[in-house]
């Protein structure tokens, strides 16, 4: 029996959960967090305290019902199926009788699987034949969907309440999925996921990983992970399991999981040829597919932008292929000297994403491993075919973005943003950094969150976050949340240089919580309130006009205060 | 008695020291870490294991003595003194029959001291009357000294030997003294110290900031701090004490300390006047100068380019002044209403600064302390006081620098870069991060080599360390490791996207041995090695072709090296 008690509710210090209301679907209520703040003291020439008030400031907020103090969630049952009405009014759609792939119904007729499988599965939706229900085809109908509108209030914040001007509606939200600048990964099977937009005109997202490995982590873990991975800001989350039982993790995730979940199919279709790279096929892949369509997987890291004829440009590399996608692909290539059964069969593939509206994440099987194979002939042969890949999906109304490096030394981040702008019309960059150097092993966090900031300022709309376990480990809770809190840093900084719609808040607030010494609103600002409050109190304090660093008499926040009396 | 037997060893694993020899100066020996490799191995078509020799990798090094196998370091009598016989050879300088300053002869009187004190303290050396002696007086005549020949030597590292094209000769070095672009921070009365060099067409360089406060830190955490930001490669180190015997501590730690040493004289002078700014005066700040030359601080800290007419520009900023310099200085302007005595006595400082070759780093005392507050009025305006005082120095024959910010968002890195190279004609250029946005305290490493790796590809070159404590409390020895380490990747990142010749040795001899599952080999060129190590033992592994990230089958390393043989 899974035993999951523990890990149902997500709270952040002095913050309470908001609903905004649709205009267009007032139905729409998008959760957001709002932190309250304190008074800023001062004493007046008399020696009276003047309180001034300081507004609350929203936040975006990816916690989902766990952060509802007014919510309980039963991870048994799953969480509110919040977009399901949504889906069925639109139309187009039709419950099945039963699960579509083989493996799916083979694990669901197995008894041995009865304890660990989740209770509550319900029948998959998919389209009806004939129908076209992706928000790419509603968008380019110029339908606005309530996803569209969900997305929109969600980016904005309180920008229009402060009468901050922001050019993100829900009609400009529609354009940008049109044209295939941005990307909604809304499975109809995850009705649980809050909305969410991936794209360069948008706030920068961020990707945590989790999964299992043969030899490591249970369900609970892995479940345990997906929601703190979401307490910390992770905007979408993907489930790289290899070991066992991938299929009743995946379930358990998905139910229970408020940001979308992608996959990378080819690692589970490796484990249905017990490791055996040769002995895919496209019917074994095809079956994986539908079977994580049906589960309600948003999106697929598919490596179908490796060819044959360009495999061998990896071959004088210091460091190789490095992707695990890549590596599976390019051996099968090689060994059946054929194309890719990925490139192939990519219009089918696109055939039956589309009828469950899952989104393709086109994986760089090429990208390099370390800064001497940044920007080389096997990536950017890569690049192309997956330009080529892009118009094939649209064609489809199949969703899409492109993954990007990698290990990239600073001066050639630029490019590589520009090229991939080029190449593939527009398409969002999803990029893992990249690290800007090759030579910090266990802060790799840190190496790549530089290159994260940077090329996120310029235009890749979701970053894939690396641990400081990076080429090392697994990782464990700490450094998923060191992972994520250091990719949060990047997102934010490139939505400040880009000047996404009151991204400054936030810290404009926080400052004026420092100067003011209001070290509470300071923290619960903060993007990890926890630490922060835990290294200061480490310093031995707990509040005061001061702290450790300088001492009361030498602080300069405080001499500058005094400044403000003198001057005047 | 002050007991420190435990800190008289660095040691990185897999390396030795070894020595480079002068050819101006046959008798220079520039101390190198050489990383030994093991060879990589490979299985022919018959089974048979194949040895392919890897070269040593030959590093920066800034572990001094304490970094050599064969040197015995006794913190009691202090560092070699490397520099001496040269100083004396070029002439010019005498040495004191008793310290000059006021304070320095009622420190060395005080019996009650005698259990603290450093007991090998020799008499200090100065210029004779109408000696010049200053690097910048040599390299103005063109006359080469050993210490530019010795970093010239040093930053090639081993370039020469692989044929790699570099600039960097002592005469290169020689120009960008002369003309102001580079620093060696080399005074006479710290002759233990290995001579570097700060400017743009250099490694970039990291500084870390120890010292004490009113509350805590024994002068032995603090040579041990020292000596541990020297293991970790902190290129020089500030002492910012500001509470119980700062003449004492800083005693042993010039003397103990491999790196130039930085102060900022305005903290002690406080301390003189019992933390009241308002008493501050010309003669006691100039007393601490002398006093600190003296003991040989290589550099100081001055915030002159405070004006009297420029502290209302700071009026209304989110976060005020955030410098602690800089706030001590304001204040004392507008209670006195007058100009600044740094300012008006500037001449006279450089005047004693050249007798003892103290390099001055133009502090920014407006610096802004939160991104709102970047780029704004009150830094630029002294920023501009800034580039007329960097041309008095050099007038002197004093060697400068410019201090920088602090926070300030991405998208305006770049104009703080080029606004500090017109104003103030190409004096190298030394940023606190900066921080590129306000919302991460306890992860301000991170958020702030985010910016620093960015100024430093720009132009910086010197990058002050910022640790995970900043803004909460005073750095432990873990902190301090951590921000060394941080900014080391940014400044790493930054010579390598710079193309610092022989930058990107290190990391493709470590992405080389990442790819051959040279595990050992991969840590031992890392900045931290024991880290890695760590971590790769946490994840259950000791050696083998994978790792526990993706477990035994699904390596992509693994794989890869497959594809190169199923490939043939």
């Amino acid at each position: 029996m899974i035993e999951m008690e523990n890990i149902t509710k997500i709270t952040y210090p002095g913050s309470k959960k908001i609903y905004m209301q649709g205009s267009v679907f007032p139905d729409i209520k998008v959760g957001m967090r709002q932190v309250t703040l304190t008074p800023t003291v001062t004493v007046n020439e008399n020696g009276e305290k003047q309180y001034q008030e300081n507004p609350p400031v929203t936040l975006y907020d990816t916690s989902g019902a766990f952060g509802d103090e007014n919510q309980t969630v039963d991870l048994k049952k799953g969480l509110p199926r919040l977009r399901e009405q949504w889906i069925l009014d639109r139309g187009g759609v039709e419950q099945l009788p039963e699960v579509t792939s083989d493996y799916g119904k083979k694990r669901l007729a197995d008894k041995s699987l009865d304890s660990l499988r989740f209770e509550h599965i319900r029948l998959p939706y998919r389209a009806k034949k004939g129908s076209q229900i992706s928000q790419m085809y509603y968008a380019k109908q110029g339908i606005i969907t309530p996803e569209m509108e969900y997305v929109s209030i969600r980016e904005n914040m309180d920008c229009k309440a402060l009468g901050i001007e922001t050019q993100i509606t829900p009609e400009f939200v529609c354009k940008e999925v049109a044209e295939g600048r941005a990307v909604i990964p809304a499975n109809i099977n995850h009705p649980e996921a809050e909305p969410m937009i991936i794209g360069k005109n948008f706030l920068v997202k961020i990707n945590t990983n989790i999964g299992n490995s043969a030899t490591s982590s249970s369900i609970e873990e892995e479940v345990e992970k997906a929601v703190w991975s979401c307490k910390w800001g992770g905007d979408t989350l993907m489930d790289l399991s290899t070991g066992n039982n991938i299929h009743e993790t995946r379930e358990w995730i998905i139910r229970n999981c408020p940001v979308p979940v992608g996959t990378v199919p080819i690692y589970q279709a490796l484990e249905k040829t017990n490791g055996d790279a040769d002995k895919l096929d496209w019917e074994i892949y095809k079956d994986t597919l539908i079977e994580q369509c049906e589960q309600g997987v948003d999106y697929f890291t598919i490596h179908a932008g490796i060819r044959l004829k360009n495999v061998h440009l990896a071959d004088n590399r210091v460091c190789g292929i490095v992707s695990r996608g890549g590596s599976i692909m390019s051996k099968w290539c090689l060994v059946h000297n054929q194309e890719s059964f990925l490139y192939e069969h990519f219009d089918e593939i696109c055939d039956i994403l589309a009828q469950y509206d899952v989104a393709v994440s086109l994986g760089d099987g090429l990208r390099p491993g370390c800064t001497a194979d940044a920007c080389d002939a096997a990536q950017y042969a890569e690049l192309d075919t997956m330009g080529e890949l892009v118009e094939h999906a649209w064609k489809k109304n199949v969703q899409a973005f492109i993954e990007g490096p990698g290990h990239v030394p600073m001066h050639r981040i630029k490019e590589n943003m520009d090229r991939e702008i080029e190449k593939c019309h527009n398409a969002p960059f999803y990029t893992l950094g990249p690290l800007v150097t090759d030579i910090a092993p266990g802060y790799d966090h840190i190496t790549s969150a530089i290159g994260a900031a940077q090329i996120g300022w310029f235009g890749t709309a979701m970053l894939c976050y690396v641990t400081p376990k990076e080429h090392l480990a697994l990782p464990n809770k700490e450094d998923v949340r060191n992972g994520v809190v250091s990719y949060k840093i990047a997102a934010h900084a490139a939505d400040l240089a880009k000047g996404h719609p009151g991204a400054f808040i936030r810290d404009n607030a926080l400052s004026k919580a420092r100067y003011d010494f209001r070290w509470k609103d300071q923290f619960n600002l903060s993007l990890d309130p926890e630490r922060a409050l835990e290294y200061f109190k480490a310093g031995g304090h707990t509040e005061g006009e001061y702290c450790t660093m300088c001492g009361p008499n030498f602080c300069a926040a405080k001499l500058s205060h005094d400044l403000k009396k003198c001057g005047k």
